[in-house]
């Protein structure tokens, strides 16, 4: 149009509700999910979302500044803001686009988000899970399979997102939904809104972006792994001392910190406040082998660390393609 | 055209590899999909299996026979017909358009396989499994996700079936892709489709198909239950005898049975021996509490008992209108 240059595009509900260009969100991946990041996809046409974890407000007043005055959300793990809610209302006073919430109960917080004028995220694992959101009247459910990297639970995307549309349409049709896990490129995308998602949410994509704070020992330990070498475990918080429901487990890579402590988790508990020190060394000194790994199943389809404007580029030009192919295919008989 | 009636059709390598009119398998259940399911689905335009399972010859017989004189595949599991290989000679001797192995090394049957000119369909779980079934020399693989009902693994299709097409695209161009796992409706035939497979095979849906010989009670208990209620387990091989490899867990309903012995295979070990007569007595009365149930995370997406055309039929419409759909989200910016 007018000389500009030709961009693919695609328009679903997701992107007239959040008033963005793309139908992509950065999941708010703690610790490496920062402000840069989520104004980079911001930028790009997405949505960023920051992650705010297991609640540090030094550490959410510095990445709320480094995304400038880029529009942006920001994400927490519920039960442990539920430890901590002070941490949302700091949230809530940069005026974020959107709130995201998941793994726990997301009621007792909605009112407050509502009422700030943010856009309600609910990511849920489970149909079960999507019943709370619904009630908590959250205007996106993100239906995160079991690929993901990090936090989540058992279900798979496959079945998850169309179940969950199938649950909206009926009961909660202004409900926008967004499907997450395991999805790094624009096949993705395109079968997410096959299977009846307004968008998608990206973490493992956006953790091996430039602008992630993710260590690059971390990034390349990931490229040079399939799909086949990530696992889910508890290792992982046991190692850190978080007290995280049985729900949940962690995908991760399987590497040899998984393989030396996930098969004794007594002995692994009882020993690991004292080694926990050595476990942080380990995670800042970017030692790729000796601890937890974030990054899900999708890392067999991730093949570089670029910037999240190119990672956006090419996953809508890829899913425009796709559209493009699946539409050839059809032909009256 | 010529005053027929327009019916959907979406063509792919797959149907034209196969001669069918529709991207659609079905898959080679165990005790469930026999001569009656394999040759309904073929007659409706896909192309149907039969389940070879533990390997039974009078079964085989009974159920090639019963397919009449339908194109039909037949499907061994890989470690078991090892053990009896006499099997697959007499499934040959029926000249099945296709055999598919699942769950172990196809390479000592695939010439076999293709000498009598059948299609090798090698069933994978992982990437790692995807190269055997290259070096096979298989005409088609599948890649099954752990959402599938029955023996399966842990990796999911949204991200094991685009890695495996790059995998394809790279060093078996010629080879075609088939996705399983999750898949109940046009949505995921369409999902499929946009992940780079050639078509799919479906086993739950069928497994809910009124040709299946699966018992009605169980159906309609799967009919009841949500995705949710499935879990991934090994308490059904240990009720039955069956030494499977450990890689392979088996999706069911995760009713009383499973909720009884999976936290205690050490004890249900000692004892399934002499529990396994009133096993299999429960099975023939069709007990869904007290036995597996073989559906997989779709059954949150099967709502009926219908013919296996009407399967087909109405999966092809719905997977042409998510493509339609799909079609319309793209604008040029």
């Amino acid at each position: 149009m007018c000389g500009l240059e030709w961009l693919p595009m695609l328009t679903t509900r997701l992107t007239a509700r959040l008033g963005i260009r793309h139908p992509i969100l950065s999941a708010p991946m703690a610790f490496a999910a920062g402000g840069a990041l989520a104004a980079a996809v911001t930028h790009a046409g997405g949505l960023g979302l920051i992650g705010g974890g297991y609640g540090d407000a030094e550490w959410l007043g510095r990445e709320f500044a480094a995304a400038g005055n880029a529009r942006i959300g920001c994400g927490f793990i519920t039960w442990s803001l539920a430890k901590n809610p002070s941490l949302l209302t700091q949230a809530l006073s940069h005026a974020p686009a959107a709130i995201m919430l998941s793994f726990g109960d997301p009621r007792p917080h909605a009112h407050e988000i509502r009422a700030a004028g943010s856009a309600l995220i609910c990511q849920i694992q489970t149909l079960a899970h999507a019943r709370d959101a619904i009630e908590a009247g959250a205007d996106l459910i993100v239906a995160q399979g079991t690929e993901a990297g990090g936090h989540g639970a058992d279900r798979a995307v496959l079945t998850l997102v169309p179940e969950v549309a199938d649950c909206l349409a009926r009961f909660a049709p202004d409900t926008l939904l967004v499907a997450a896990g395991g999805i790094a490129d624009g096949r993705g995308l395109a079968a997410a809104l096959a299977l009846g998602a307004d968008g998608v949410l990206m973490g493992s994509r956006f953790w091996a972006a430039s602008e992630a704070l993710t260590h690059p020992n971390h990034q390349k330990a990931a490229l040079s792994t399939n799909g086949d070498g990530t696992v889910r475990q508890r290792a992982t918080d046991i190692a850190r001392g978080y007290d995280w429901p049985p729900a949940f487990t962690a995908r991760v890579l399987n590497n040899r910190f998984v393989q030396d402590w996930e098969h004794r988790p007594d002995e692994h508990r009882a020993m690991a406040e004292s080694l926990r020190a050595d476990y942080q060394a380990r995670v800042a000194a970017g030692d790729p082998d000796a601890v937890g790994v974030w990054v899900g199943e999708a890392t067999g389809l991730i093949h570089d660390v670029i910037p999240a404007a190119a990672i956006i580029e090419r996953t809508v030009a890829e899913a425009e393609a796709v559209i493009a192919r699946l539409g050839s295919l059809r032909i009256a008989g």
